[in-house]
């Protein structure tokens, strides 16, 4: 089974490896006459930068994008886009030791089972989060589609290393001030203390986790297809997609398993003329479509698998037991990252679904 | 866009309505060969008709099973096998109300908007869980084929209205218990907590959600894609497309977003000449692929949503606020029916992973 | 690889056996609001019914259309149709030779190797003929959703045993008279010899094939997609699905290989404010899209491989020559039952690209 | 609709454009261990390129390809592959005139109705036959993974300007001849007449099509799939998605028509222990699904639009008639150029039914 494509309508297919030549993405579906620069991509590619302070060494990552097809005097044609991100030389040496010794919580062992051998074990090749980089190059299109009919992807981090932000920030704390700190966490307070458990988890060679929410806002009602079309079964899919991502929960999610129908239903209501709900425990999908209401989805990212300390693994050639440190540079704690690629996931799959309703309008070339 | 398929070796496409002529599912890609009786679906359908106990009221669900096609003399044939659930007459007049006051928690309103008011709003129509029997029914014929390579689906009951099972059971209680007790649940103790639960909340006319976990045994390691054919991102997304369902999560799941990466990693060792995990916080999945472990994931349910408590919703047509009793039968609590769902659910997509690894073996007619 | 289901938008999924309980297809995505009866499907399944001339024995071939879902109150409802036609008693026991001795011209072999021996080889089974009263079925609700936006497809016969049609019909000819006699030939006096050479087919247990064309009357230009996309790519791969065509062309077809370009171009000029083209060597179609002009195509159906006359073929059992013939009914010359079956798989095919455009408009449901 | 993309099991992903930066494709499903260079994949780049004296200028088509992803240490890795051909500057000023006077016989002017007039038109944009080197880089994977099996596909020019090959080469001639002279054409004798029309046709400022063969040797019998996945439905759609192909038939393809049953059928019988069929009209598939005798095709090319000769067209700005003489090079006749197109082509298909067979098998990573 091929596996590099996602979508029905708006597609994405990816390509590249952690330390290959490059990582891109083809689009497929983006309709014509959408202005696009490599500036509007790229805008959005710097968000998805690490942090130096959360990193254990520097990289330099510069991740510029290269459009290669599908834009024409400054428009997209309606062919397919593709846009590629050219590898700096990364440290491939370090990966060598991996090659025969998985790395704990990796893909390693599994990769080298399924392709006998012959995967790209550098970085993770194809199993690295950097083929991300992809998900947020479409994810850019995908929103300034979205935003022509005003619907508005927002992302943030409510949890890291154990740390929950206190307060429900709003809508438009969000917008503000969520890429204006480094955790991307509205909560100043919770950010600290955040913060204060990647430095400690550094000191240790150890690494943290945490949980990001995705809001969507201004989808109309009845977005979504029955059964294996459901919009939130496609948004977990993708997100699900994210490398490091152990679980995916709408509105009030696992929470929802311990309420009552009574609590948990979110009744309805008019309200200056059109139909709202009181509560939003439903995360704004109900059947698999949107209701009109914020849609909400929470991600859970496990803690980065590379990490300094010394752990426990096999040697794949001898088949016997030994350790490894992972050398070299590391994400402590990949969650601020993730903020801009939950934002674009959420972003692609929404426009995926939005596109085939035909209120997207972009009108035709003047002459 | 279409939604009524999923799969890609293991096809399903499922039709009907909850209140229509009848449910069905039409699957695709069953190899030649599978000895089929419509006993072996029907075995798997009956583990998931409703416990009289958890359900207000009495309704015939016989659900008995037509083998309509792909079956010949005792074997499948390689084309595509339709199966069928007739309906029996369910009190569709009690529907009449909610085609203008949409339920809370229900996609009635939703699905008013999507189809223009032409859908089929008898007993939810296509949203209802009724076709889930789709589902079960082609992972009847998942689980025999997954079992010619002894890969196993496990499913039980770990939470029902904020009472969680106490210790995790044994694979070995699972597999000899979970279908002997009406809850589904292993712990009998939790059990008798859990319907204590269950039957408060029919006398107060409402309704408990809870959580199922499932395992898959004996899935060989490197199963899966990488990328966007994530073993974990499809068997998120057939598990969100089961009606209610609010969260899914593997492994230690949203626990992993608190855990340290030293504490979260599962090392390696070699063990009688095998290569296994110390822990298996990973749920048996990185990178999208198996790993040899068992693959544990957690599914959370919503209360259902339909309850004799009166809620507040809107008079679609009138565009006024106005109340709602749901009268007739319901689902006091849908989690121990959702337990051959789940596992269903998780045997459809392995399968449509493991079927084109070739070691699905049937042979040869004989002469 | 599973094949039973064709189509993006407007998707069918196949089911059902020559001499199996019986033959059907889930039609998904035809939108909701469209008046549906049982009829309207009886009255094309009907033209697909064989005249008992060109019939070797008289089979009773009813073919009553049954819809199970999709369809409430009279109109789609936006969910998928079912739609079943019961297979009446054949005779099956005549096949049972040919499970070890494989038809000449047949799928019997090739299904054999394929299907390991397990295929219901009984009247070929999913390979026969019968399997297009699904596309056919389909096709009932194709045109109706064409016809919302004036768009027609017609077909008729345009050479049979060697015989061809002298002159072009015009459409109005063809759409008033096609149906009207057994050959579904306008042309009466080429009819006329078309029928003399099946009546002597038939006389000499012999068969013979024919050309099909069809025409779609009023696409408006721009229907299609580039690459993979191309509408004329889609049009002829749903026609080689139809048993026995073994070539397919566009316009003047193999023809235009013999033109220079200065005479294949079809040259545009601006008529009544619009823009035609003074020739049609096209087949209204460039660049796989629609030009706006008829489109037209052919369809090459050789001749029924099912003949009484005696015939080599080998003992799959034994691995030894031998010979058959093969005894019971047979249609002398499919042709004339294909026109409806090739108007039925263009209409599909072009509802398919249709549908996405967004123009058709089906009204939302009175209160 | 999305459309860059086809295969289920072997997918390729098209982008770039004529006049663009590059044109390229993603091939995903690839398994890991097949040796590759950049110098298989240019070997049959390099025959797609124009003779010199066919074509009326010389334009420098280097087409020298990258390979961006999939490939380590001289394997393929199962990550897909992304292969490019950067584009030279091409003479796109002459196209400038083209935006609004749409050539005849050319995509332009459905393309400039479906993409609002955003469409990148220089030099056909994604329409042109530039597009086709995406297809011949994947085309020499596939060939190389069949090699495996012992596949090979094979074609040749059987007619160009209206001269047919006088008679049928041995699959050894072609084998051998058919790459040294520019017609590819083995027919030596007719070979000289078709490019006497060729060079005639240069003269007069006009074109030329023609008719290409291509023959699949030793696959196996039982290759294809029912009904929707009928071998010779997919070879046909991937043949229509060449630019320029008019029509396809398949073994004596339309002749068949004019045949008896008992003529046309191919009988069975068994040599040296192996059934085989005493003729092979039907072109080695039955039912979809392959025999075991050799599969062929013919395509028919019709004469390129691109032509000096002044003709007739619309100015779509003022709706009024123009006339237009295409200016600089052009394709007299693009039939020779198409012969490796074709292969690689009926290669990708082949390709895409086998790999899920099993039967290639490329062994593990040494240690």
């Amino acid at each position: 089974m091929c596996s590099n494509s996602i979508g029905k309508r708006f597609v994405l297919t990816i390509f590249g490896e952690s330390h290959g030549k490059c990582v891109g993405v083809v689009v497929d579906g983006c309709p014509p006459g959408l202005p696009l620069k490599e500036e509007d991509i790229q805008k959005e590619l710097d968000k998805r930068k690490p942090s130096k302070q959360f990193y254990s060494t520097t990289r330099v990552e510069e991740d510029k994008v290269n459009i290669l097809s599908g834009v024409f005097n400054g428009y997209t044609t309606g062919a397919p886009i593709c846009m590629l991100v050219w590898n700096r030389g990364g440290e491939s040496e370090v990966y060598e030791e991996f090659k025969w010794k998985p790395r704990p919580g990796h893909a390693d062992y599994p990769a080298y089972v399924k392709y006998g051998g012959y995967h790209d074990y550098r970085g993770g090749g194809i199993f690295s989060s950097r083929i991300t980089v992809g998900f947020v190059a479409a994810g850019a299109i995908a929103k300034k589609l979205l935003k022509q009919v005003g619907v508005e992807v927002l992302a943030h981090v409510v949890e890291i290393g154990g740390v929950k932000i206190e307060k429900k920030p709003t809508i438009q704390e969000i917008k503000e001030k969520v890429y204006s700190n480094p955790l991307r966490c509205v909560d100043l307070e919770a950010a600290k203390k955040m913060e204060e458990k990647i430095l400690k988890a550094k000191e240790e060679g150890d690494s943290v986790g945490g949980v990001v929410e995705a809001i969507a806002l201004n989808v109309p009602p009845g977005v979504g297809e029955p059964i294996f079309g459901s919009l939130d079964a496609e948004i977990a899919k993708f997100l699900f997609c994210i490398p490091a991502v152990k679980g995916v929960e709408f509105g009030v999610g696992f929470k929802a398993a311990r309420m009552k129908g009574s609590e948990n239903n979110d009744e309805y209501v008019v309200k200056d003329g059109r139909i709202t709900t009181l509560t939003n425990n439903s995360g704004g999908i109900l059947g698999g479509m949107s209701t009109g209401m914020p849609i909400t989805v929470r991600v859970a990212f496990k803690p980065p698998s590379s990490i300094p300390k010394k752990q426990r693994t096999v040697d794949l050639k001898r088949m016997e037991n030994t350790t490894l440190e992972v050398k070299g540079r590391y994400d402590v704690c990949f969650v601020p990252r993730a903020v801009p690629i939950v934002e674009a996931v959420v972003a692609n799959v929404l426009i995926d679904y939005i596109l085939p309703l035909g209120i997207v309008k972009l009108g035709r070339a003047k002459n």
